[in-house]
């Protein structure tokens, strides 16, 4: 297929029509960025790559994040992970308390931010230098020195995160957090501060297309089966309380960042980063929601 | 692949074991089904089928109708039933008034039973002669004038279906009911208590796996995007709040019901159905969902 | 006191001011009434009587009746009804479905339409002509021979209520509504139908302030402690989602009914019904709760 | 009425009952008091006192101290604080976060703890040394020097205080705590730690049965309307979700504390003291509310 020529329709055809959406507000420092940005990256997994518009900024990844803490984990603990949270959708939005009350303090899914922080609860039990080891691992994957945390993107969501905060104590009310509250805050805020560029982005997330190797296959990160299971997870959890719109419209396995970026895995296919910064009320960036729509509608290409 | 002889290994390793849950015992008549049966059948769409067990013995297939009652709603309304159901999985048991509450009578997603009732609702509107219709539409996709409602099935869950009476009043109170709550309810009832056997059941739903074209490919019953739609539906929403555990541990679209029966679809591939009575806690066959589960575990062949 | 001087005052500030809030439109019949309709009665346990505006025209006493179908059911049982319904305000909505999921069918107190069906259900297996034995009840606490149920009230409730249709099959399906839920909901509608002055509600609930006596003291309905539970639960419950606030600025026990009727009780001295067909948002009379307010503040004579 | 042998006889009769409930385990220094205490003191508007059993042993009122606070914010605000808190019953248990979401971070009432932490938010703005000023404040109404914070409860207290952090950061993100998150916590924690004996609750409360006067009469802390006004909250939010139980069996407001204190105003009689470590399941003390169902029931005493 010749998805630069395709990237290259679908993206005039965004561009020209009117962008919808806010930027994500509650953050300060995100509501700097610049709402025009716009671009686009795929990678296939026999390594060709296309990119087209602000595809080499580097942006904040935000929630885009809990899928690699998670392949972490998973890699580490393997189906034990599964007792602390579980693998539903939620029906409810990314950061609500509400059924956490209903549920002793399992969450849902580790995609909404109180499966996120039970997932970092996870890792600073088991790396001996958490906020490292976890960057040691992003590096390897993406194979890029160059990825880093944002300490103003850190200190800026820190100083709004009431709302987190109460999530991790309220785990931690429950028993479901082993460690220090404020130690894995401060483990989830940097792991959200990550900033790739939809190349960087696209890169890292291939080997979820490619049965768990990177490297041009020569080393494995996840076994096919946890690879598949991910995907699984992304396919039903990663949009918050759209993820059934994603999967009905679009029809890949993906996970959405309030930073405006979007990962979605074609299976043994391709992986393609979107971002633009304006979200939609559920917080999903809504010319990446649109583009990949458009993308998999056009090439008749979704999974189903 | 040697599909029957995958079938048969999986058959014998699930027979083996011990059967777990319970017989669906709201509903007098489905109380009364012998808890060993066990089937699958299995069809590819190049048209070669495997069956096993009790695969040609006709069982009630209940919720499953729901799919078969949407494809004929979306293909004459199209996107427009979009307005009065979602495609969200809901997080909630298949029979709760809770989500409706907040959302004003418009539910979740056409799977659960709130949704489906709307289905109906939107059929009963549209159809001359509501139930012959649509017994018309199941039989000429599943090449099978021998499909039927079951009177005492249809008895046995009016007798006992305080619960939907309760829904069907509840949406009807919002406004999203138009027609008579009783007459929606006769045609729910009904729809849900055609009986098919595995091998009826495959047939019938292999046109997911075939970009909506029955009859080897003469005719098709849905667009390509209308099918992949509802495959992606199915995905979400398939199996009430364990539709996230499916898609991680079976990773194919599906759709279960009380009866026992499942079915699952392989895009491009085959669709399969199993059945086997007793039920877990969320309500789906334990046999049905552990053979799935091995099924593409051991040949490694989810969508994800 | 000079309750003559003090209804006419009062009566004299709130005329002038503007009414607010809107007439039950849901009900069809109850949209009819002419709005500007405003009325006191007041009866002190020495026999005295006060009344002002239009407090002799009959209105539709609605959710009011359920104050009397409790207390036969509490008279004919005793304490064993509370093991069918609670007597805890509820914090939602007078026709919340939500609560009564969580609860598993016991509804939370006997003055949401939940728990009112509930006490319908026990008056219909306990009662040999339910509506008639109930009238006949009513009949004899109010010594008025005239009190009835308006058919045009019934029928205009039932073509619309769909919600307490829900309610009931809802709770039957749990299993706490023993007879036939249409035979329920015709009791209910019925009840609810009944009309009544202010004169006749107020003198018809007097025995609430008069430790359960009528008759000039000759005759005890229910007994002393019988009595003061019910008006308990009148302070707790008896303003759906408002009672806190009615308590907080009226402090007195009492009930609203949609057709704009408030009956208070103060023990040892009076009980007062108003009537002001305009609602405010949480279904309870504008004016009615003001005047009361004022009433209370003004003479400093809240239970508190 | 001789209160003396009335409250022998009761403590007779419950003393020689099984005790039952549990300690409140989840604050480890609270789960070290002897369980077999049991204490009762009750003083009249016209300065009469009867005690029993261990009334002079100081406890931690814990959550009684929500009553004091509100009254002091309430005293200096008037009624511009319930734009911050409400007065309606929760429905939902005392420390509930549920209410919080659909609410937008107004809680129901100012004696669930997300009430009280609004309260404590508010004296943290108005007072120059808040927990100083506060302490004050009680030692003025209960003419009392000896009243004081317990510096091993407060770190008991901290030391597992999740889900007050929770409450109080999500609160937080809704903008309705304007101070620190931190500093409103440790306000909450040290007026929660307040110990009293029965006989100096009774004497601090006592200004609720007497139009909010104190000192005899000569001083008022809270004007009538200010003080009915709390009386009513206790009625309706006393008890968390057991407050209509409480309305319904005793008659009386009030408001308990895990620390197995229970106060109980009779406007214009008397305010009564009990303590009884032991807690019901929804946090109230076994024996103090059955010692006061007794008294109300037998001198038929309630004010209903």
């Amino acid at each position: 297929m010749d998805y630069q020529l395709i990237l290259h329709e679908i993206y005039e055809i965004i561009s020209a029509q009117k962008d919808r959406g806010e930027l994500a507000s509650y953050i300060p420092e995100l509501a700097k960025v610049n709402p025009d940005n716009f671009g686009i990256y795929l990678t296939t997994v026999d390594k060709n790559e296309f990119g087209i518009g602000d595809c080499y900024t580097k942006f904040s990844i935000q929630s885009i994040a809990k899928v690699l803490s998670l392949s972490l984990a998973y890699k580490i603990l393997g189906e034990k992970i599964w007792v602390r949270v579980g693998v539903e959708p939620s029906g409810t939005p990314f950061n609500s308390l509400v059924q956490l009350e209903t549920d002793k303090g399992i969450p849902r899914n580790p995609f909404i931010n109180s499966g996120a922080l039970v997932i970092c609860d996870i890792l600073v039990s088991q790396l001996k230098n958490p906020l490292q080891d976890f960057l040691s691992f992003i590096r390897e994957i993406s194979d890029n020195a160059n990825v880093n945390f944002s300490k103003s993107i850190i200190e800026s969501e820190r100083s709004v995160g009431y709302r987190n905060i109460a999530l991790c104590n309220f785990i931690k009310s429950f028993g479901n957090i082993i460690n220090d509250p404020d130690e894995i805050l401060n483990f989830y805020f940097s792991m959200c501060s990550i900033e790739m560029s939809c190349q960087e982005l696209s890169k890292t997330f291939l080997f979820f297309a490619n049965n768990g190797f990177i490297n041009s296959g020569n080393k494995q990160i996840l076994s096919i089966s946890q690879t598949k299971r991910i995907n699984a997870i992304m396919q039903t959890c990663g949009f918050y309380d759209e993820s059934g719109e994603f999967t009905f419209k679009v029809g890949l396995p993906g996970k959405s960042g309030v930073g405006g970026g979007i990962i979605a895995i074609h299976p043994n296919n391709y992986s393609i980063a979107t971002w633009s910064p304006k979200l939609n009320k559920k917080g999903n960036s809504y010319r990446g929601m649109r583009f990949l729509e458009l993308l998999t509608t056009n090439t008749q290409s979704s999974i189903f």
